[in-house]
């Protein structure tokens, strides 16, 4: 007998209590032990000493800093294995609780904390332990990456999409952290700590949402043959580690370009394997319950748990970006000539340039080369002060195209 | 120390040799061991006794069935611990060898043995051990689905894609097993044995290769909006398990159909987590090597061997399919009647069907839905002997769109 005690009973919880019993006897053929339910926390009922006591096991999907941190260490002082989902936890007091773990000798794991069950923890930690990795890119967030789809197929303005992502499930009743880009940070906080050994603090990420996407954005987009993502990167820059997350358009060859509806995705790139990329279903209660179950399988086996970073890559802040940029303009002669200048003072380079529309529609919409976000966002002030634009600018991230 | 034996230098030996000192340090500081080579055994030089008594893990990268098998049983027999790329030995001889594993209480791993660096292994015995697997589907033959994306992209021919492909170092220069599909049915051999928890040999899995594909099947894929791979199934059916490699045309939304180049694809589905597709280059002395040094990283941790089977599902030979059909026929009234009332008579029915050319080009080309094969080999052969055939009716499986 091995107990397993359950602190949460929402979606991911009770979905987890059905699947625990179905496996129980395939799980015992595997590892020898047969796992049982020992107790099950929620709101209402239950008490956690109970639990801890009758259990070899803790799976916490509460979610939350406190009361899961402070259940987690008791836990984990206790000899106790800990699998959790909980992302927000982990990106802000992961090395409190990594420690913890490896000072009791007991194992902490958490595929189900990023994409579902789209297996890209375990394979960070274990299959790609023997690979350098230059660059993590992903889409870790379902709920945008419905919208974002939704827009592009239908021509939805970002309110309809979101109205529809909630109405069919895919958005939560408050989906603010989905939306402005900081569920998807925490996520990546957390890859960027595996794939790079450097402690990454949610605090450390820069994110934007995808409020201010406009439908035009991704009409043009079609018309340049672009996609439109919430992307979230980790790149090792030199010595520095930059994490980020924001809109950006792909080139159709990329492989997340093709990520469509509420999955998730993530590509894993270093000079050695070239990329692996992992795609699934990202979140809903049966496959986040999917990932959790395996990691409590895992943990019954016995094998290591998240070693201590050894590298402290500085977090760079100014990274290299090319950008589509959207500007309204007066229908005037000479108006291109006096962004270009603009442009050109700033150092950055344009790639490609329509001109669009007549009188109060006239528009420039351009892709520029890759510079400094720091010059692009110089020459985005700049251009947004000159009398010939009638709205501000809007820029949206491209990442350039890299793979055959 | 950790004492690794080589067997085998080739381009993957000599890239694991080159790799591992290279991440010996980091190596030492997640397993608390400093793995070193403890000897290199090459057809010319080294003594397997000797090499065997000093490592306490063995790399077996000499391919083919002997004398690799009787050395990896005598280092199990020896309590060594095994990583071997060898697909031909597992899906052959595989449970022998993890019998032996697990009686002697050490690991066999095999990430490097399907689909290169790409972590397929290591999900389905660990990230899905809570899932129950209902089918995967894989692009698991790089020369093969580079020599396709040529054709359909240049129009070439299969010999000259092939050619192409040997020149850039992505077939080598006997690629029969490769190109005949038996290489694609070891590597579903293993996978099916590990997603189905039943033994699978390669014998039982039956394959069609590429040779047969014209030129001209990819231009109508084109023109119905298909793309055509070489596919590997294992899935369950009823109480039975079916194996099989054959070219089949993808509708553009599976998650397979944008594989392109030299790439490897594993989709994995089940009801409970819907899909979930890993994808990455498939072979190369880098990427398996890669995927070798995550083997022996991990087996320096200590976990659980391959369990042994307890399903025992009946191996199916005939299953259910759609099929394009393309047939040259007498350019004269009533052949597609003639053809039709073959079709029904063996329950075949057509879903779209396109006539092209005129004169001694005349052509029919038509899609059919699902059908037991057999029942469509049936009706293959009565259309083969109509009168008004100029040639023998080619066909190709077309995977039916279950994606959204």
């Amino acid at each position: 007998m091995f107990g397993v005690g359950l602190l949460g009973h929402g979606t991911v919880g009770s979905a987890f209590a059905s699947l625990l019993p179905q496996h129980a006897a395939r799980i015992e053929r595997v590892t020898g032990l047969r796992p049982e339910l020992s107790g099950v926390l929620t709101r209402s009922r239950g008490s956690f000493e109970e639990i801890l006591a009758g259990s070899d096991l803790i799976v916490e999907l509460i979610g939350g800093i406190e009361p899961a941190r402070g259940y987690l260490l008791r836990a984990l002082a206790a000899g106790r294995h800990v699998v959790t989902a909980n992302k927000q936890l982990l990106s802000q007091y992961g090395e409190e609780l990594w420690d913890a773990a490896r000072a009791n000798g007991v194992q902490l794991r958490f595929e189900g904390a990023v994409a579902g069950v789209v297996p890209v923890i375990r394979v960070l930690q274990e299959a790609l332990a023997g690979a350098t990795i230059d660059r993590v890119h992903g889409i870790v967030n379902g709920t945008t990456n419905f919208v974002l789809t939704e827009m592009a197929r239908t021509g939805m303005t970002f309110a309809e999409a979101l109205r529809q992502a909630q109405s069919l499930g895919y958005a939560e009743a408050d989906p603010s952290e989905d939306v402005d880009g900081r569920d998807a940070a925490a996520k990546m906080a957390i890859l960027a700590r595996l794939a790079f050994d450097t402690p990454v603090h949610l605090d450390q990420v820069r994110y934007e949402g995808i409020e201010q996407i406009q439908t035009d954005d991704l009409e043009y987009a079609r018309e340049l043959g672009l996609h439109l993502k919430l992307i979230g990167t980790a790149e090792r820059i030199g010595k520095g580690l930059s994490v980020r997350v924001h809109p950006a358009f792909l080139y159709p060859g990329h492989p997340l370009a093709t990520v469509t509806g509420p999955f998730n995705a993530v590509t894993v790139e270093s000079e050695a394997i070239t990329e692996v990329t992992m795609s699934g279903p990202g979140a809903g209660g049966p496959q986040t319950a999917s990932a959790v179950l395996g990691d409590v399988i895992s943990a019954m086996i016995p094998p290591a748990s998240t070693p201590p970073t050894s590298e402290m890559l500085a977090i760079v802040e100014d990274v290299v970006s090319a950008f589509y940029l959207h500007l309204e303009v007066a229908d005037e002669p000479g108006v291109l000539a006096q962004v270009a200048r603009v442009l050109a003072d700033r150092g950055v380079s344009v790639k490609s340039v329509v001109q669009k529309g007549l009188g109060d529609q006239a528009r420039l919409v351009m892709v520029v080369h890759p510079v400094l976000e720091s010059q692009f966002t110089a020459a985005r002030e700049d251009i947004a002060a000159l009398a010939v634009l009638r709205a501000p600018p809007r820029a949206i991230r491209v990442l350039e195209e890299e793979f055959g």
